[in-house]
């Protein structure tokens, strides 16, 4: 009798369902018969403004080393976010992207008798990655589509390992302030872990947003990720990082993989980190954006989840899937939250104003007429 | 008491010693004061041309898309694989260089009940992956410094979930020819999954090697691994792929990350596939190079390992330390294998024929003076 080879893999991949990315331009132009130029992707939180002037410069002059190995160890990419952010290169994690990151830390931490925390409608990738290797993942409920903080302490047992935190969160844009994720952080045992996923952290102004690495010196417990695909712009490159102690990133160094970061995203990566002009553009007009999303929808009187990231999560009812199809019809993407558990709501992207606004007449045409497309 | 994190981590991680990877030019510039441009680096394995022409053009291109996440079914790079290979979408699993691939294939279908079987002076990544998830990995004494097919087989048991086999092997050169690997398939239980490492088989020339792609129909639980950071020249890239049933490439390809491999990466890749006018010359320049190295040693007298790769690996005696640092004090890098347990030897991969002259000119020095710099 044949083998079934499915049946051969480990418990916790057996069940898995992959990470279900947006849809890629090219691939809807293909479905669609459409010139990829006609179609506007709204659907993975990139940055609308196109590359940075130093990180093309430097990732056109990388590509000259496209034959050797990448520097395994970052060092210009480390000495410039130690440069950036006062910290020193032994605390620093590289990652193909934070999704690298935030694996490694969980395959580095937790095992098949572990407990794995996160919060309900948070980052697809920390249920999959807990899965992967066979954990229990506890999903606390949300408190007003945010991380219920104090239930997710509560939830502590003698098996947890790790706590994920997302602040902002995606897909809903729900952000903590300083105090919440002190008193928090207060709470939760020195041997429990919690990693604390500010992807998004750069779209943050104002003083009562906490910097997670200027909790670090307290919580030795602490581990800080952080990304340069949304306002950084290299989302096409994969480089992610994880800030912690020197211990701690001692042990994650030794599971990544060591070319886990290419030569070109290093390169790229090391020279935006100087173009404050284009950090500072990628936040004016991600203000202006949300804005305008926000003005928009109002208008349309649909509700929506107020957000801290380059994103809106929009109720659009019981007809979301007919609706983002209608949206795709009309060459919008945007993200179904369905598999967030969100079945009435769509994410989308804060893109350039004309984009945005094309966005808005779209979901208003495809409001009215989703149910007739069908 | 503060808290010892790393005794936090997972058994198998805590005891893990990182790959090392070859010295990189800019940090022996930096150690010793050079220029780089004086240092000329034999220690990775790559490839000594330069890029081709056509990944440069389809690179550079890539980067207008840097804000964009990539397309994470790499839909382009599959077809191209298709076409070259006769193979199927459904079997491809694309990889953040082939590191990668042998990793996810170890977390998908072994863990800390398993064992995992490799031979002695095999690539380093096989005993890191198996023991950072725990499991029990079982190095075969080597036959003549190359994989003893025979005692591997042997070496089955019921716990036994995946052996790997490279051909040509890492860092030794060896390889077997198609009668071997057909016998030793016929001897391996059905449920036993083979990994077939062929990172080096672009240049095999000759029709007594086995091409691993011949094998699938007939074995079903064999997964063949490529790279493009050999003969097609893309190491800074990172990018490799298994080719397998698409059964299995169903399970890995739920773990794999989904972005593993860039939008640059997947660009260059299936750029160069079309390139056979730089695979040729990789091949070319290779096989020059091999005999130049040869004829080299042989007139020092050195004895080295007849090689079915793009490096050497030669017996340079007890001082072999010594000979490395006295290379690299003549700005000539090349790779250390005592963490092979081959502590009298040293690897050089091949490149021009300058490089190629610069180390054996370099090598000779060395071999006279090392004693005396200590």
């Amino acid at each position: 009798m044949a083998v079934d080879y499915q049946s051969l893999a480990v418990p916790g991949v057996r069940a898995l369902s992959p990470y279900q990315p947006g849809k890629p331009i090219e691939e809807l132009a293909r479905e669609l018969g459409l010139n990829p130029s006609e179609i506007i992707k709204l659907a993975s939180n990139e940055n609308p403004l196109g590359p940075s002037d130093k990180a093309m410069a430097a990732a056109r002059k990388a590509l000259d080393e496209m034959c050797l190995y990448p520097d395994g160890n970052g060092f210009n990419l480390k000495q410039a976010l130690c440069r950036r952010y006062g910290i020193e290169m032994d605390q620093i994690t590289l990652g193909n992207g934070s999704n690298d990151v935030l694996e490694v830390i969980t395959r580095c931490f937790a095992d098949a008798d572990s407990e794995v925390i996160y919060s309900q409608y948070a980052f697809a990738v920390y249920p999959l990655v807990a899965q992967a290797i066979g954990a229990r993942g506890i999903s606390v409920p949300a408190r007003d589509w945010g991380h219920d903080l104090d239930a997710m302490a509560d939830a502590v047992t003698d098996r947890t390992r790790l706590i994920f935190v997302a602040n902002p969160n995606n897909p809903t844009g729900t952000v903590h302030k300083s105090d919440a994720i002190e008193a928090f952080m207060k709470r939760i045992p020195e041997e429990v872990l919690v990693v604390l996923d500010e992807a998004y952290c750069e779209y943050l102004t104002g003083d009562e947003y906490p910097d997670g690495l200027d909790l670090l010196e307290r919580y030795p417990n602490l581990i800080v990720c952080r990304t340069f695909s949304k306002a950084w712009g290299l989302a096409a490159l994969r480089v992610g990082y994880a800030i912690s102690s020197p211990a701690i990133a001692d042990i994650l160094n030794r599971v990544r993989q060591p070319f886990n970061v290419d030569t070109v995203a290093l390169a790229a990566a090391t020279a935006v980190l100087d173009d404050e002009d284009y950090l500072k553009r990628s936040r004016d007009v991600n203000e202006a954006g949300l804005r305008q999303l926000e003005e928009g929808l109002d208008r349309m009187g649909l509700l929506y989840i107020p957000s801290a990231g380059n994103f809106v999560t929009v109720e659009v009812g019981e007809d979301a899937a007919g609706i983002y199809r209608s949206l795709l019809n009309r060459g919008v993407i945007v993200r179904p939250v369905a598999g967030y558990g969100m079945p009435q709501h769509l994410r989308v992207s804060v893109g350039l104003a004309s984009e945005n606004e094309r966005f808005l007449e779209a979901l208003s045409e495809a409001m009215i007429t989703a149910g007739e497309e069908g």
